[in-house]
């Protein structure tokens, strides 16, 4: 069993409720982390937000990654929708998307993939989850602002992205053509949360239309059948392809996509497929956990053979906490024990290992296989205000 | 101290001459590297080279990888033209080159980046380095065959590669063209080596004309002064750029380039630049050794900021091997006590960490930081039959 910290009182909650963890997860979302963001992310001279930060909050690189930026301007606003109608929210949402608005599109509306940090382009749009991000925020912006034009960048990204959809790199696609074609699970899993969030924009018909074929896709075509789990990438009908790529196991993605499945599921009342949704979720997990020093690896090949990803034993924040949040939403609508069992057991590895006792506010986003810190910083590249704050709230809300 | 192997004798050999060293690597080449490879690496039903071997020598992927195939000629090729001319070596080296003239090219004579077992294309043409494999295997196997059509390949490919080379990725660069532009250290540290080993194809004059510019391009441009070690990514006139690619150090990159610089020196006469590449091998070695676990870094960033390359504390095995050999030619040259001291320092780190006691033959790729195998396979995507064996033979033949 890890040591567990004083202040958050775990060893109380153990045999708890799972409703009783629900005031820790509010507390470090409204105490700790979003504090942080405020304090140390917002680029007051150029527009946008920094989120290369180190552990204590010094920014230590200014590039402005397109990925974040639209994923610090969606929490801030969700936050304004859904928590208090705090203007300092809505002010620093609109303070990245006007950011966005003036820098962070080509010609064509393709959404770069990073900026320097006055908001010249550094990298072009080679990357479809840039667009993906951006109309995530946009579409949860106009919630809030009601403003025709949040509304229409949103609309318009998540047009694009479907019109790409069958060939999500383009010209940037370094695979020959005939040999051995693969489909990615990313932009299937994504399109299913992001067609959801975007429904005030889309409208219903379209969320209905969109989602019915990406649940038949990941669960006819991504999982596996044999082993029960979400592979990352699959051959024409779901053929298993005997490569490096497509032996590939992300489990932080099959059990993040588990979530929004299940909310899917939730809205249209299809309880077989929550339960089929906890079942991949606890097969996923199993696979994934690291027997010896807890926490769920990065990569693993389905086959046990050497993975290409040398970066494939850490443990990294975003797997965790998504993970948690499929098992409180599982553990809320079927009472599975073994998710409650899982939940805790996550809780745990998670508040022992990602939360920086030391310096609080965003927690450590890369941990070795021991489970210490690989890299200090609290954000970076590819770690913004996003997983963290939005797994504290989904947890926050799901287990109250 | 690191526990020192019995079957190697290092005990004895810590205050030898460093000439002693010379039969422990002649042997682990011929008795142990090149039997592994010979036995577990030849495709006999397609061709080319197995290079995904498990720790026992089992195939575990199918995969070809152009980079490697190309490699395992010009190790085969260079064995039968250095050290002995033995039909076998000769016979593995066409069997790849047959397999690379048969499917590795497009119709614009690009080299692929990686084929199915088959030999049909997979990844594109979009890295350079396919051809500089290429290029080098060709003009190593002519050198044995006397082949012209071995001759025109390396010729026209070395051609293809110069002429690409103000612009290596061409349309695969995801730079935004005007904001940042930074040139990557890889192609002129390679084609330092590659434009000497291709002499006796592409003519004195071409190495006469090519050399200068690029040792100019790397002292001038490249090489920190401040730090006084090797850059990855420079701005124009070598200005250092204030971020992740333009802080990044790569200390195995910086080392095995000074090996490649001092046969420059060698063969030109100038012991001012062999002098040079000795204070560069010393300071990037002192600042990429791991002080706690012992090895070299993978990726360092020169201000102390985290990397965005989450695998940057393991220990690679090319790192290492290459780093001996620039130790040891420059204390061939030099005499230096302090170049001394690092081989010795990094042979003990070597012998202890990357040879694998429990099934020899080829050498483990990836440590972690603490020194154990991250990945038990002894060849991979990107590992095959080059490294090892090129730096057994360099250390042997510099040593003795």
């Amino acid at each position: 069993m890890l040591e567990t910290k004083k202040d958050i009182k775990l060893e109380q909650l153990q045999n708890a409720d799972l409703h009783q963890y629900a005031d820790l997860y509010k507390d470090e979302l409204l105490k700790e982390v979003i504090p942080f963001w405020e304090k140390y992310s917002i680029d007051n001279q150029y527009g946008g937000y920094f989120t290369c930060l180190d552990r204590q909050g010094n920014v230590y690189d200014t590039d402005k990654f397109i990925w974040l930026q639209g994923r610090q301007v969606w929490t801030f606003s969700m936050l304004y929708n859904k928590v208090e109608k705090k203007e300092e929210w809505l002010d620093i949402a609109l303070h990245g998307a006007k950011f966005l608005l003036e820098n962070g599109r080509d010609e064509e509306g393709n959404w770069y993939f990073s900026l320097n940090q006055k908001g010249e382009p550094l990298v072009v749009p080679y990357n479809i989850f840039s667009d993906c991000f951006a109309a995530m925020a946009f579409g949860e912006l106009y919630k809030a602002t009601n403003d025709d034009l949040h509304k229409e960048v949103a609309v318009n990204t998540y047009n694009n992205i479907l019109s790409r959809q069958n060939n999500p790199k383009g010209k940037w696609s370094k695979v020959y053509s005939g040999t051995r074609e693969l489909k990615n699970f990313s932009l299937p899993m994504i399109l299913c949360n992001l067609s959801l969030l975007l429904e005030e924009v889309i409208g219903k018909e379209v969320v209905d239309e969109m989602v019915p074929p990406l649940i038949e896709d990941i669960m006819t075509n991504f999982l596996n059948k044999e082993h029960g789990i979400i592979m990352e990438n699959v051959g024409a009908n779901g053929a298993f392809c005997d490569s490096f790529e497509g032996r590939i196991i992300n489990p932080g993605h099959g059990n993040e996509s588990m979530w929004f499945l299940i909310d899917i599921a939730t809205r249209y009342n299809k309880p077989e497929l929550i339960k089929q949704c906890e079942e991949i979720l606890i097969k996923t997990t199993e696979f994934g956990w690291d027997k010896e020093f807890g926490g769920i690896y990065y990569f693993l090949d389905i086959k046990g053979h050497p993975t290409q990803e040398l970066q494939w034993n850490q443990k990294l924040w975003w797997v965790h906490i998504e993970t948690m949040i499929s098992f409180a939403k599982a553990y809320k609508l079927t009472g599975n024990e073994k998710s409650k069992e899982w939940f805790i057991k996550l809780h745990d590895y998670t508040w022992n290992h990602f939360r920086d006792e030391e310096y609080k506010g965003e927690w450590f986003g890369y941990l070795t296989r021991e489970g210490q810190p690989l890299l200090e910083a609290k954000g970076g590249k590819w770690k913004g205000c996003f997983h963290v704050p939005r797994g504290l709230y989904e947890l926050w809300t799901t287990l109250k």
